[in-house]
């Protein structure tokens, strides 16, 4: 199909479409004239991912840039590829100065040890649950990740990780880690706090003759 | 104290202090004289909330803006202002034109209705949803979140509720709901993609002669 087709189908404008082509994360068509090219399902299926992972997962243009290089970089084993993806999505947390980083980061790493879970010493998400903690504290906020371990425990093990088709191409394998992480991440968030505010309004409904009752 | 001493307890620079000043994020000093203010702990306390709330849930000065009017406005019903302040933690989502938007919001308003949950017909979750169930079939992503469903119900219901202090002051039940929602929503999501990762790494790593798979 023709660029303006590709746009019609997309939903993505051409300049867009262009801008993406020059900064190489979208494969260029088949040049069929001097001034056509020839477009296919496979620019459809990633023009649609880039728009799923700005509009829905909210990454960067630089992490976007890199989780398709991962893709199309087949001399990449497959593990690292899916490592590549997968530490793209993490935000970009800087450590900070002092001992307190010291001291969460080192409680981090003990933490995940004593789970027993393969995460890599340098992956990005032990300086962001430093970071959480260390905000916690500050706040005051009762820290007790308990809960949430054994939540994410089943989820991934038990529903998240079959969905990957890691016998599969490995195109598939990295586009159904990334787009199920950040969209079911986005879900998870989302349906978390659809259940705050049904369970906040329960509460504050309660019969009169209670604090704060309805 | 006087605001180089809130500047150097605090780590925030006073010209960053000066303009939550100004925007009414934080609450004017005691004038001790013509340039001359004291500060005290609720000052200290108001400024790591506003940094946690950027920093950590990385929210627009505007959401936080109306967090901090939502608890400063005293006249404002208990529920109410937890409905505001939870409701600036959700991203902003534009409903799309067309039919499949309809039909996607559509199937969230049943979905919510079949789980009995209490959420207010224009809460911002709704939409929220709907775009992600549109990105996830655009994707070809299966969608299917009950267990997420039951992952949150119980979180919330369980864990997070109950760390809400329902009965206390009103600046209290606020602070604590947007700090649980924002700080623990940041860990949760943390700790899922550490045990994708470790799942992951498990998974590839298995024994030579089984095909990727454990």
């Amino acid at each position: 199909m023709r660029i303006s087709e590709l746009s019609a189908k997309s939903g993505v404008a051409i300049p867009t479409i262009k801008y993406y082509l020059r900064e190489g994360m979208l494969h260029q068509g088949e040049q069929t004239a001097a001034t056509r090219a020839e477009y296919d399902e496979t620019h459809l299926r990633r023009l649609r991912l880039i728009r799923a992972l700005l509009d829905v997962g909210r990454l960067s243009v630089a992490s976007i840039k890199k989780i398709v290089a991962a893709v199309e970089d087949e001399s990449m084993p497959v593990h690292q590829m899916l490592g590549t993806a997968h530490w793209a999505l993490s935000p970009a947390v800087e450590p900070e100065p002092g001992e307190e980083w010291q001291a969460a980061r080192a409680e981090v790493d003990a933490f995940v040890k004593d789970l027993g879970w393969d995460v890599h010493p340098d992956a990005p998400t032990r300086d962001e649950l430093a970071q959480t903690l260390i905000r916690m504290r500050q706040l005051g906020v009762p820290v007790d990740l308990a809960p949430y371990v054994e939540v994410v425990r089943k989820l991934v093990s038990e529903v998240e990780m079959r969905a990957i088709p890691f016998d599969g191409p490995r195109d598939a394998a990295v586009e159904a880690l990334v787009l199920g992480t950040v969209l079911y991440g986005r879900a998870l968030d989302t349906l978390r706090r659809m259940a705050q505010e049904s369970e906040s309004a329960r509460r504050m409904s309660s019969p009169p003759g209670q604090a704060e009752g309805a």
